[in-house]
């Protein structure tokens, strides 16, 4: 929004810039007579592009109005309370003495009526506090300055500036700052009462009068904000909460089919490098959950002002255990952040070597986002989690792709650099080998014994195998690359290309062993994200708890119930197959 | 601070609950003198803790203008305007007739004075075409509703209405709420004349007087907020950005020591888990970058209102790139997060195996930290890169590592679980070896022919000795746990005590493996750290193209003038040792 500032600044700066019309009258007829023909088709031309710009404003605002009928509801009810408040004065009711001062009630409804209950509260509460301690301290102040005599101007001076360098600097605190507006109004009242105050010698009677003011005006939107289609901020919190937990789920979803389909990008979109919004499903995904952190946070400080209502049926209902649960949710999110990055990064691994693990790591990836969008229904419907384990799915398939990583981690590996098997045949380096620690020095005379058996030949034949079926796959990779895509980062073509005294084919096998290692990574983020899981759960159940989540319905009893069509499905797609 | 809002409306609420003094007057006089007495000490102890905690919030206060001076400036300077504003008044100058509306240069100071120039010239330009588009239509409606006759009133709610719903349609549109406060004024403005023109017939008048007294009051604002002391929020943007550099680098650093020294956290401290500020200087370090996103973009938003000044000497100044080469930079910061989460993890290496790569490991820390400073320097003086690469040393650095990698990288596998060493033993699972392709299946048969020659029981036996070494390591663990820690992750628990078929020695061994491969996962993570840094330095090199920075000062002339001292540095050096 702010680059739309920008923008907007500067066009209203390119306007000077305009041609003027009208500048050219001294040239002759004829040309005056095509100018004439011209500057009526630009009029054309200008109404055209102005209905056009029209229609396209109308469509967006109905678009808006669609995907939020809410919306359209709370511009009819801030019209409604406009309309309520301009009647109360024309009509000079209920107190006709103080309809001169009546800019204070529409002032009130015009800044305190906002789109969430929580939100006109808070703001309501702010400008009642600052509107009465104002009022009080500029009575005494007035007082004060009577006694004062001819010294009075001065006294009322002072304390405008005394006042308004404390209440400006509180405001500064951090703590302070959901009152900022309230230090507003306390300014605001004071130098009002004080000035006006000395203007009419009413002190009581202005700072009366503004405070039943503005009750008329908080109390016009508070009941119009009330009983007309409410809109809760607690309710915003809690399917922003839901929904951050679908999207991630979508994203580690789309992180890892994206991984064993080998889509890699061509080009990495700018807009992921400098970590802006950008329309990758995968991306947008993740990134939703971890920017919503403020949105969170504002939505709780309006939350808990708002009344029990509808399914949140306590005082004191918990609106920090959600914002606890959505961080929980973030701390996993950052795994899937990671995970993506492998998908980012130049360093692949080889296709082959990420189709033997296929299976475990779709597995972790469907029992993974299954828990999450279990989660996600479980604190929609706000449900207790049932008796069985929701993480013993997602546990047994890390668990597997654990072993499996295990049984095949010579894939993982470049076994042919190993320096003890390097070492059996060229008998260089021996400092490097003076320096580690004796017990590991044992390990490698052990390997090397060994390893100068081992016949490598075939694995360094099979890498290169998988390195150059990497290569032809990038037919594979997303064909159209719009201009805003960047250049990757060049980190394998520094490798390549610098000249330094390492040989070519030295570099390569670096690189390759680097592409296999960054499977073993993947592997191991994902299981990471796994065991971040059991935080999210421990989270979800505290606010169980704490906001009383009714009992889950019996599961086997639905079950039951489904049973013969699941059955009758199970059976015709084994007689399709 | 939404959480402090809570706290405070919870201490409202829990005033009703106190008990009341003066309820027992019904009592003995006895008991009556020692109430007094009591009551008395209450009441004394009340005015103590008044005094200290009054004490308290001036220490908070000193503290507060101790750390950034400019806060007690802007007070001041808010102050003076209001003192300047009330002079105007009270000597009724210098739009005498005006006078009777001074409540709105009182209320345009108080609103439109920001902290930065830039927030305060948005503000006003907010303000002003709020007032003057929405006074235009005002008078137009005004003249439209003189002609309806009898129907005026009716003409006025409705257009009323009209005007409410549509301004706050608008405002709620995505791209519109940097000007929502210029809807607002607009708002106000519209039922301000229409209903005070209709109570007095003068619609004109109210509206020049209105817009007259708001340009007095934005003009003082001005005068005052930019002659004195002028408080610039590009300025802040700049040095925000580069706190980030600097942050993410002692991060970085912090990382990779407290990874080879082996600090773990016994227990994570939960604010972690759920991604809230924490005092962990690693995980603040990152954080703060991560999360000045929001305070980037409002900064940016107000820089570029700002006129050219001090360093920023163009129009059009190019605030973006600072934003752009932050985000950048936190691309790279999300793999720091990734590495601390490597700390993070239950999962962890063994110290033997992390001192193995701990030269490595190091120098791409100590490296990396250093090209962020750099760069953090170079951003702060405002000069381009010097001829020489940047980044060279950092990327020489991550490519030792990942060939020391490539060559140990049998310490970053459990070679005992491979499935062709077990084979050669075990003649059992023959389908898992068929599901893989054929390719594979030769490797595996090639394997498994040498495998069966090698040795493994020396690396069994010291990767053993490595795991007890892990355990003993414990004692060296940050001790004492404070209460809000929360209980770690239980993910090894639930493999060692889950009660299936795999018996207990290998599941140990799974762990094992997969505490070693943390170790492949850091390096690498490291390494993608150290390839998302070249990103960095295309932004800032954009940056420093469209920002104009100047040429570097000649680093070899000033290290000629350093040499001396260098070279006596070092012979002392040499002397010591």
């Amino acid at each position: 929004m702010a680059i739309r500032q920008g923008s907007l600044r500067e066009k209203l700066l390119s306007v000077k810039g305009y041609p003027e019309p009208g500048l050219s009258v001294v040239e002759s007829n004829d040309e005056d007579l095509q100018r004439c023909c011209c500057s009526r088709r630009v009029i054309c031309d200008k109404i055209a592009s102005f209905v056009k710009s029209l229609i396209d404003v109308f469509g967006k605002a109905v678009r808006m109005g669609r995907s939020d009928p809410r919306k359209i509801v709370f511009a009819a009810k801030m019209g409604l309370s406009l309309v309520l408040i301009s009647l109360l004065i024309f009509l000079k009711m209920p107190l006709k003495e103080l309809s001169s001062h009546y800019v204070w009630a529409i002032l009130t409804v015009v800044v305190v009526f906002e789109f969430s209950i929580g939100a006109t509260l808070s703001k309501g509460f702010n400008r009642g506090l600052g509107t009465f301690s104002a009022g009080g301290l500029a009575l005494a102040t007035a007082e004060l300055s009577v006694l004062a005599g001819e010294w009075e101007e001065v006294l009322i001076v002072i304390s405008i500036f005394i006042i308004g360098f404390l209440a400006t600097y509180a405001k500064l605190y951090p703590t302070m700052k959901p009152y900022e507006y309230g230090f507003r109004v306390f300014l605001l009242t004071y130098c009002y009462i004080m000035v006006s105050g000395y203007r009419t010698r009413e002190f009581i009677h202005t700072a009366v009068t503004r405070f039943l003011l503005i009750a008329l005006g908080a109390g016009v939107c508070l009941v119009i904000n009330i009983c007309i289609y409410p809109i809760w901020a607690g309710e915003d919190l809690h399917n922003l909460v839901v929904k951050n937990f679908r999207n991630v789920a979508t994203s580690l979803e789309g992180c890892i089919n994206r991984y064993l389909s080998c889509i890699e990008y061509e080009r990495v979109p700018s807009k992921i490098l400098i970590y802006q919004a950008a329309d990758d499903p995968v991306y947008s995904g993740y990134r939703s959950a971890v920017e919503s952190t403020s949105q969170e946070d504002a939505l709780m400080g309006f939350a808990i002002w708002e009344p029990p209502h509808g399914p949140y049926k306590s005082f004191k209902y918990p609106w920090k255990n959600y914002v606890k649960v959505s961080g929980a949710l973030r701390h996993c999110a950052f795994m899937v952040m990671a995970l993506h990055g492998c998908i980012l990064s130049e360093i692949q691994a080889p296709e082959d070597r990420r189709q033997v693990f296929r299976r475990e790591l779709q597995r972790v990836g469907i029992e993974g986002a299954k828990v999450l969008r279990e989660l996600a229904n479980k604190i929609k419907r706000m449900e207790k989690l049932g008796p069985v384990d929701i993480l013993s799915e997602v546990h047994e398939a890390a668990e597997e792709l654990q072993s499996k990583v295990d049984r095949k981690s010579y894939l993982l590996v470049n076994a042919e650099s190993w320096e003890i098997g390097t070492r059996a045949k060229v008998q260089g380096e021996p400092q490097e080998s003076l320096k580690l620690d004796d017990e590991e020095n044992e390990v490698l005379e052990y390997k090397s014994r060994s390893e100068a058996v081992l016949d490598l030949r075939s694995v360094m034949h099979t890498n290169w195998e998988f390195h150059s079926s990497n290569i032809g796959m990038n037919s594979r990779r997303i064909p159209d690359i719009p201009p805003e895509m960047k250049k990757q980062i060049s980190w394998p073509a520094r490798i390549s290309f610098d000249a330094d005294a390492m040989p070519h084919l030295e570099k390569s096998k670096t690189y390759e062993s680097a592409s296999a290692l960054s499977l073993a990574t993947f592997s191991s983020l994902l299981i990471e994200f796994v065991a971040r899981l059991q935080n999210v759960v421990d989270a979800f159940e505290e606010l169980g708890e704490k906001a009383n989540f009714k009992e889950p319905i019996d599961q086997s009893a639905m079950e039951a119930a489904l049973l013969p069509i699941g059955w009758w499905t199970r059976l015709r797609r084994l007689l399709k197959f």
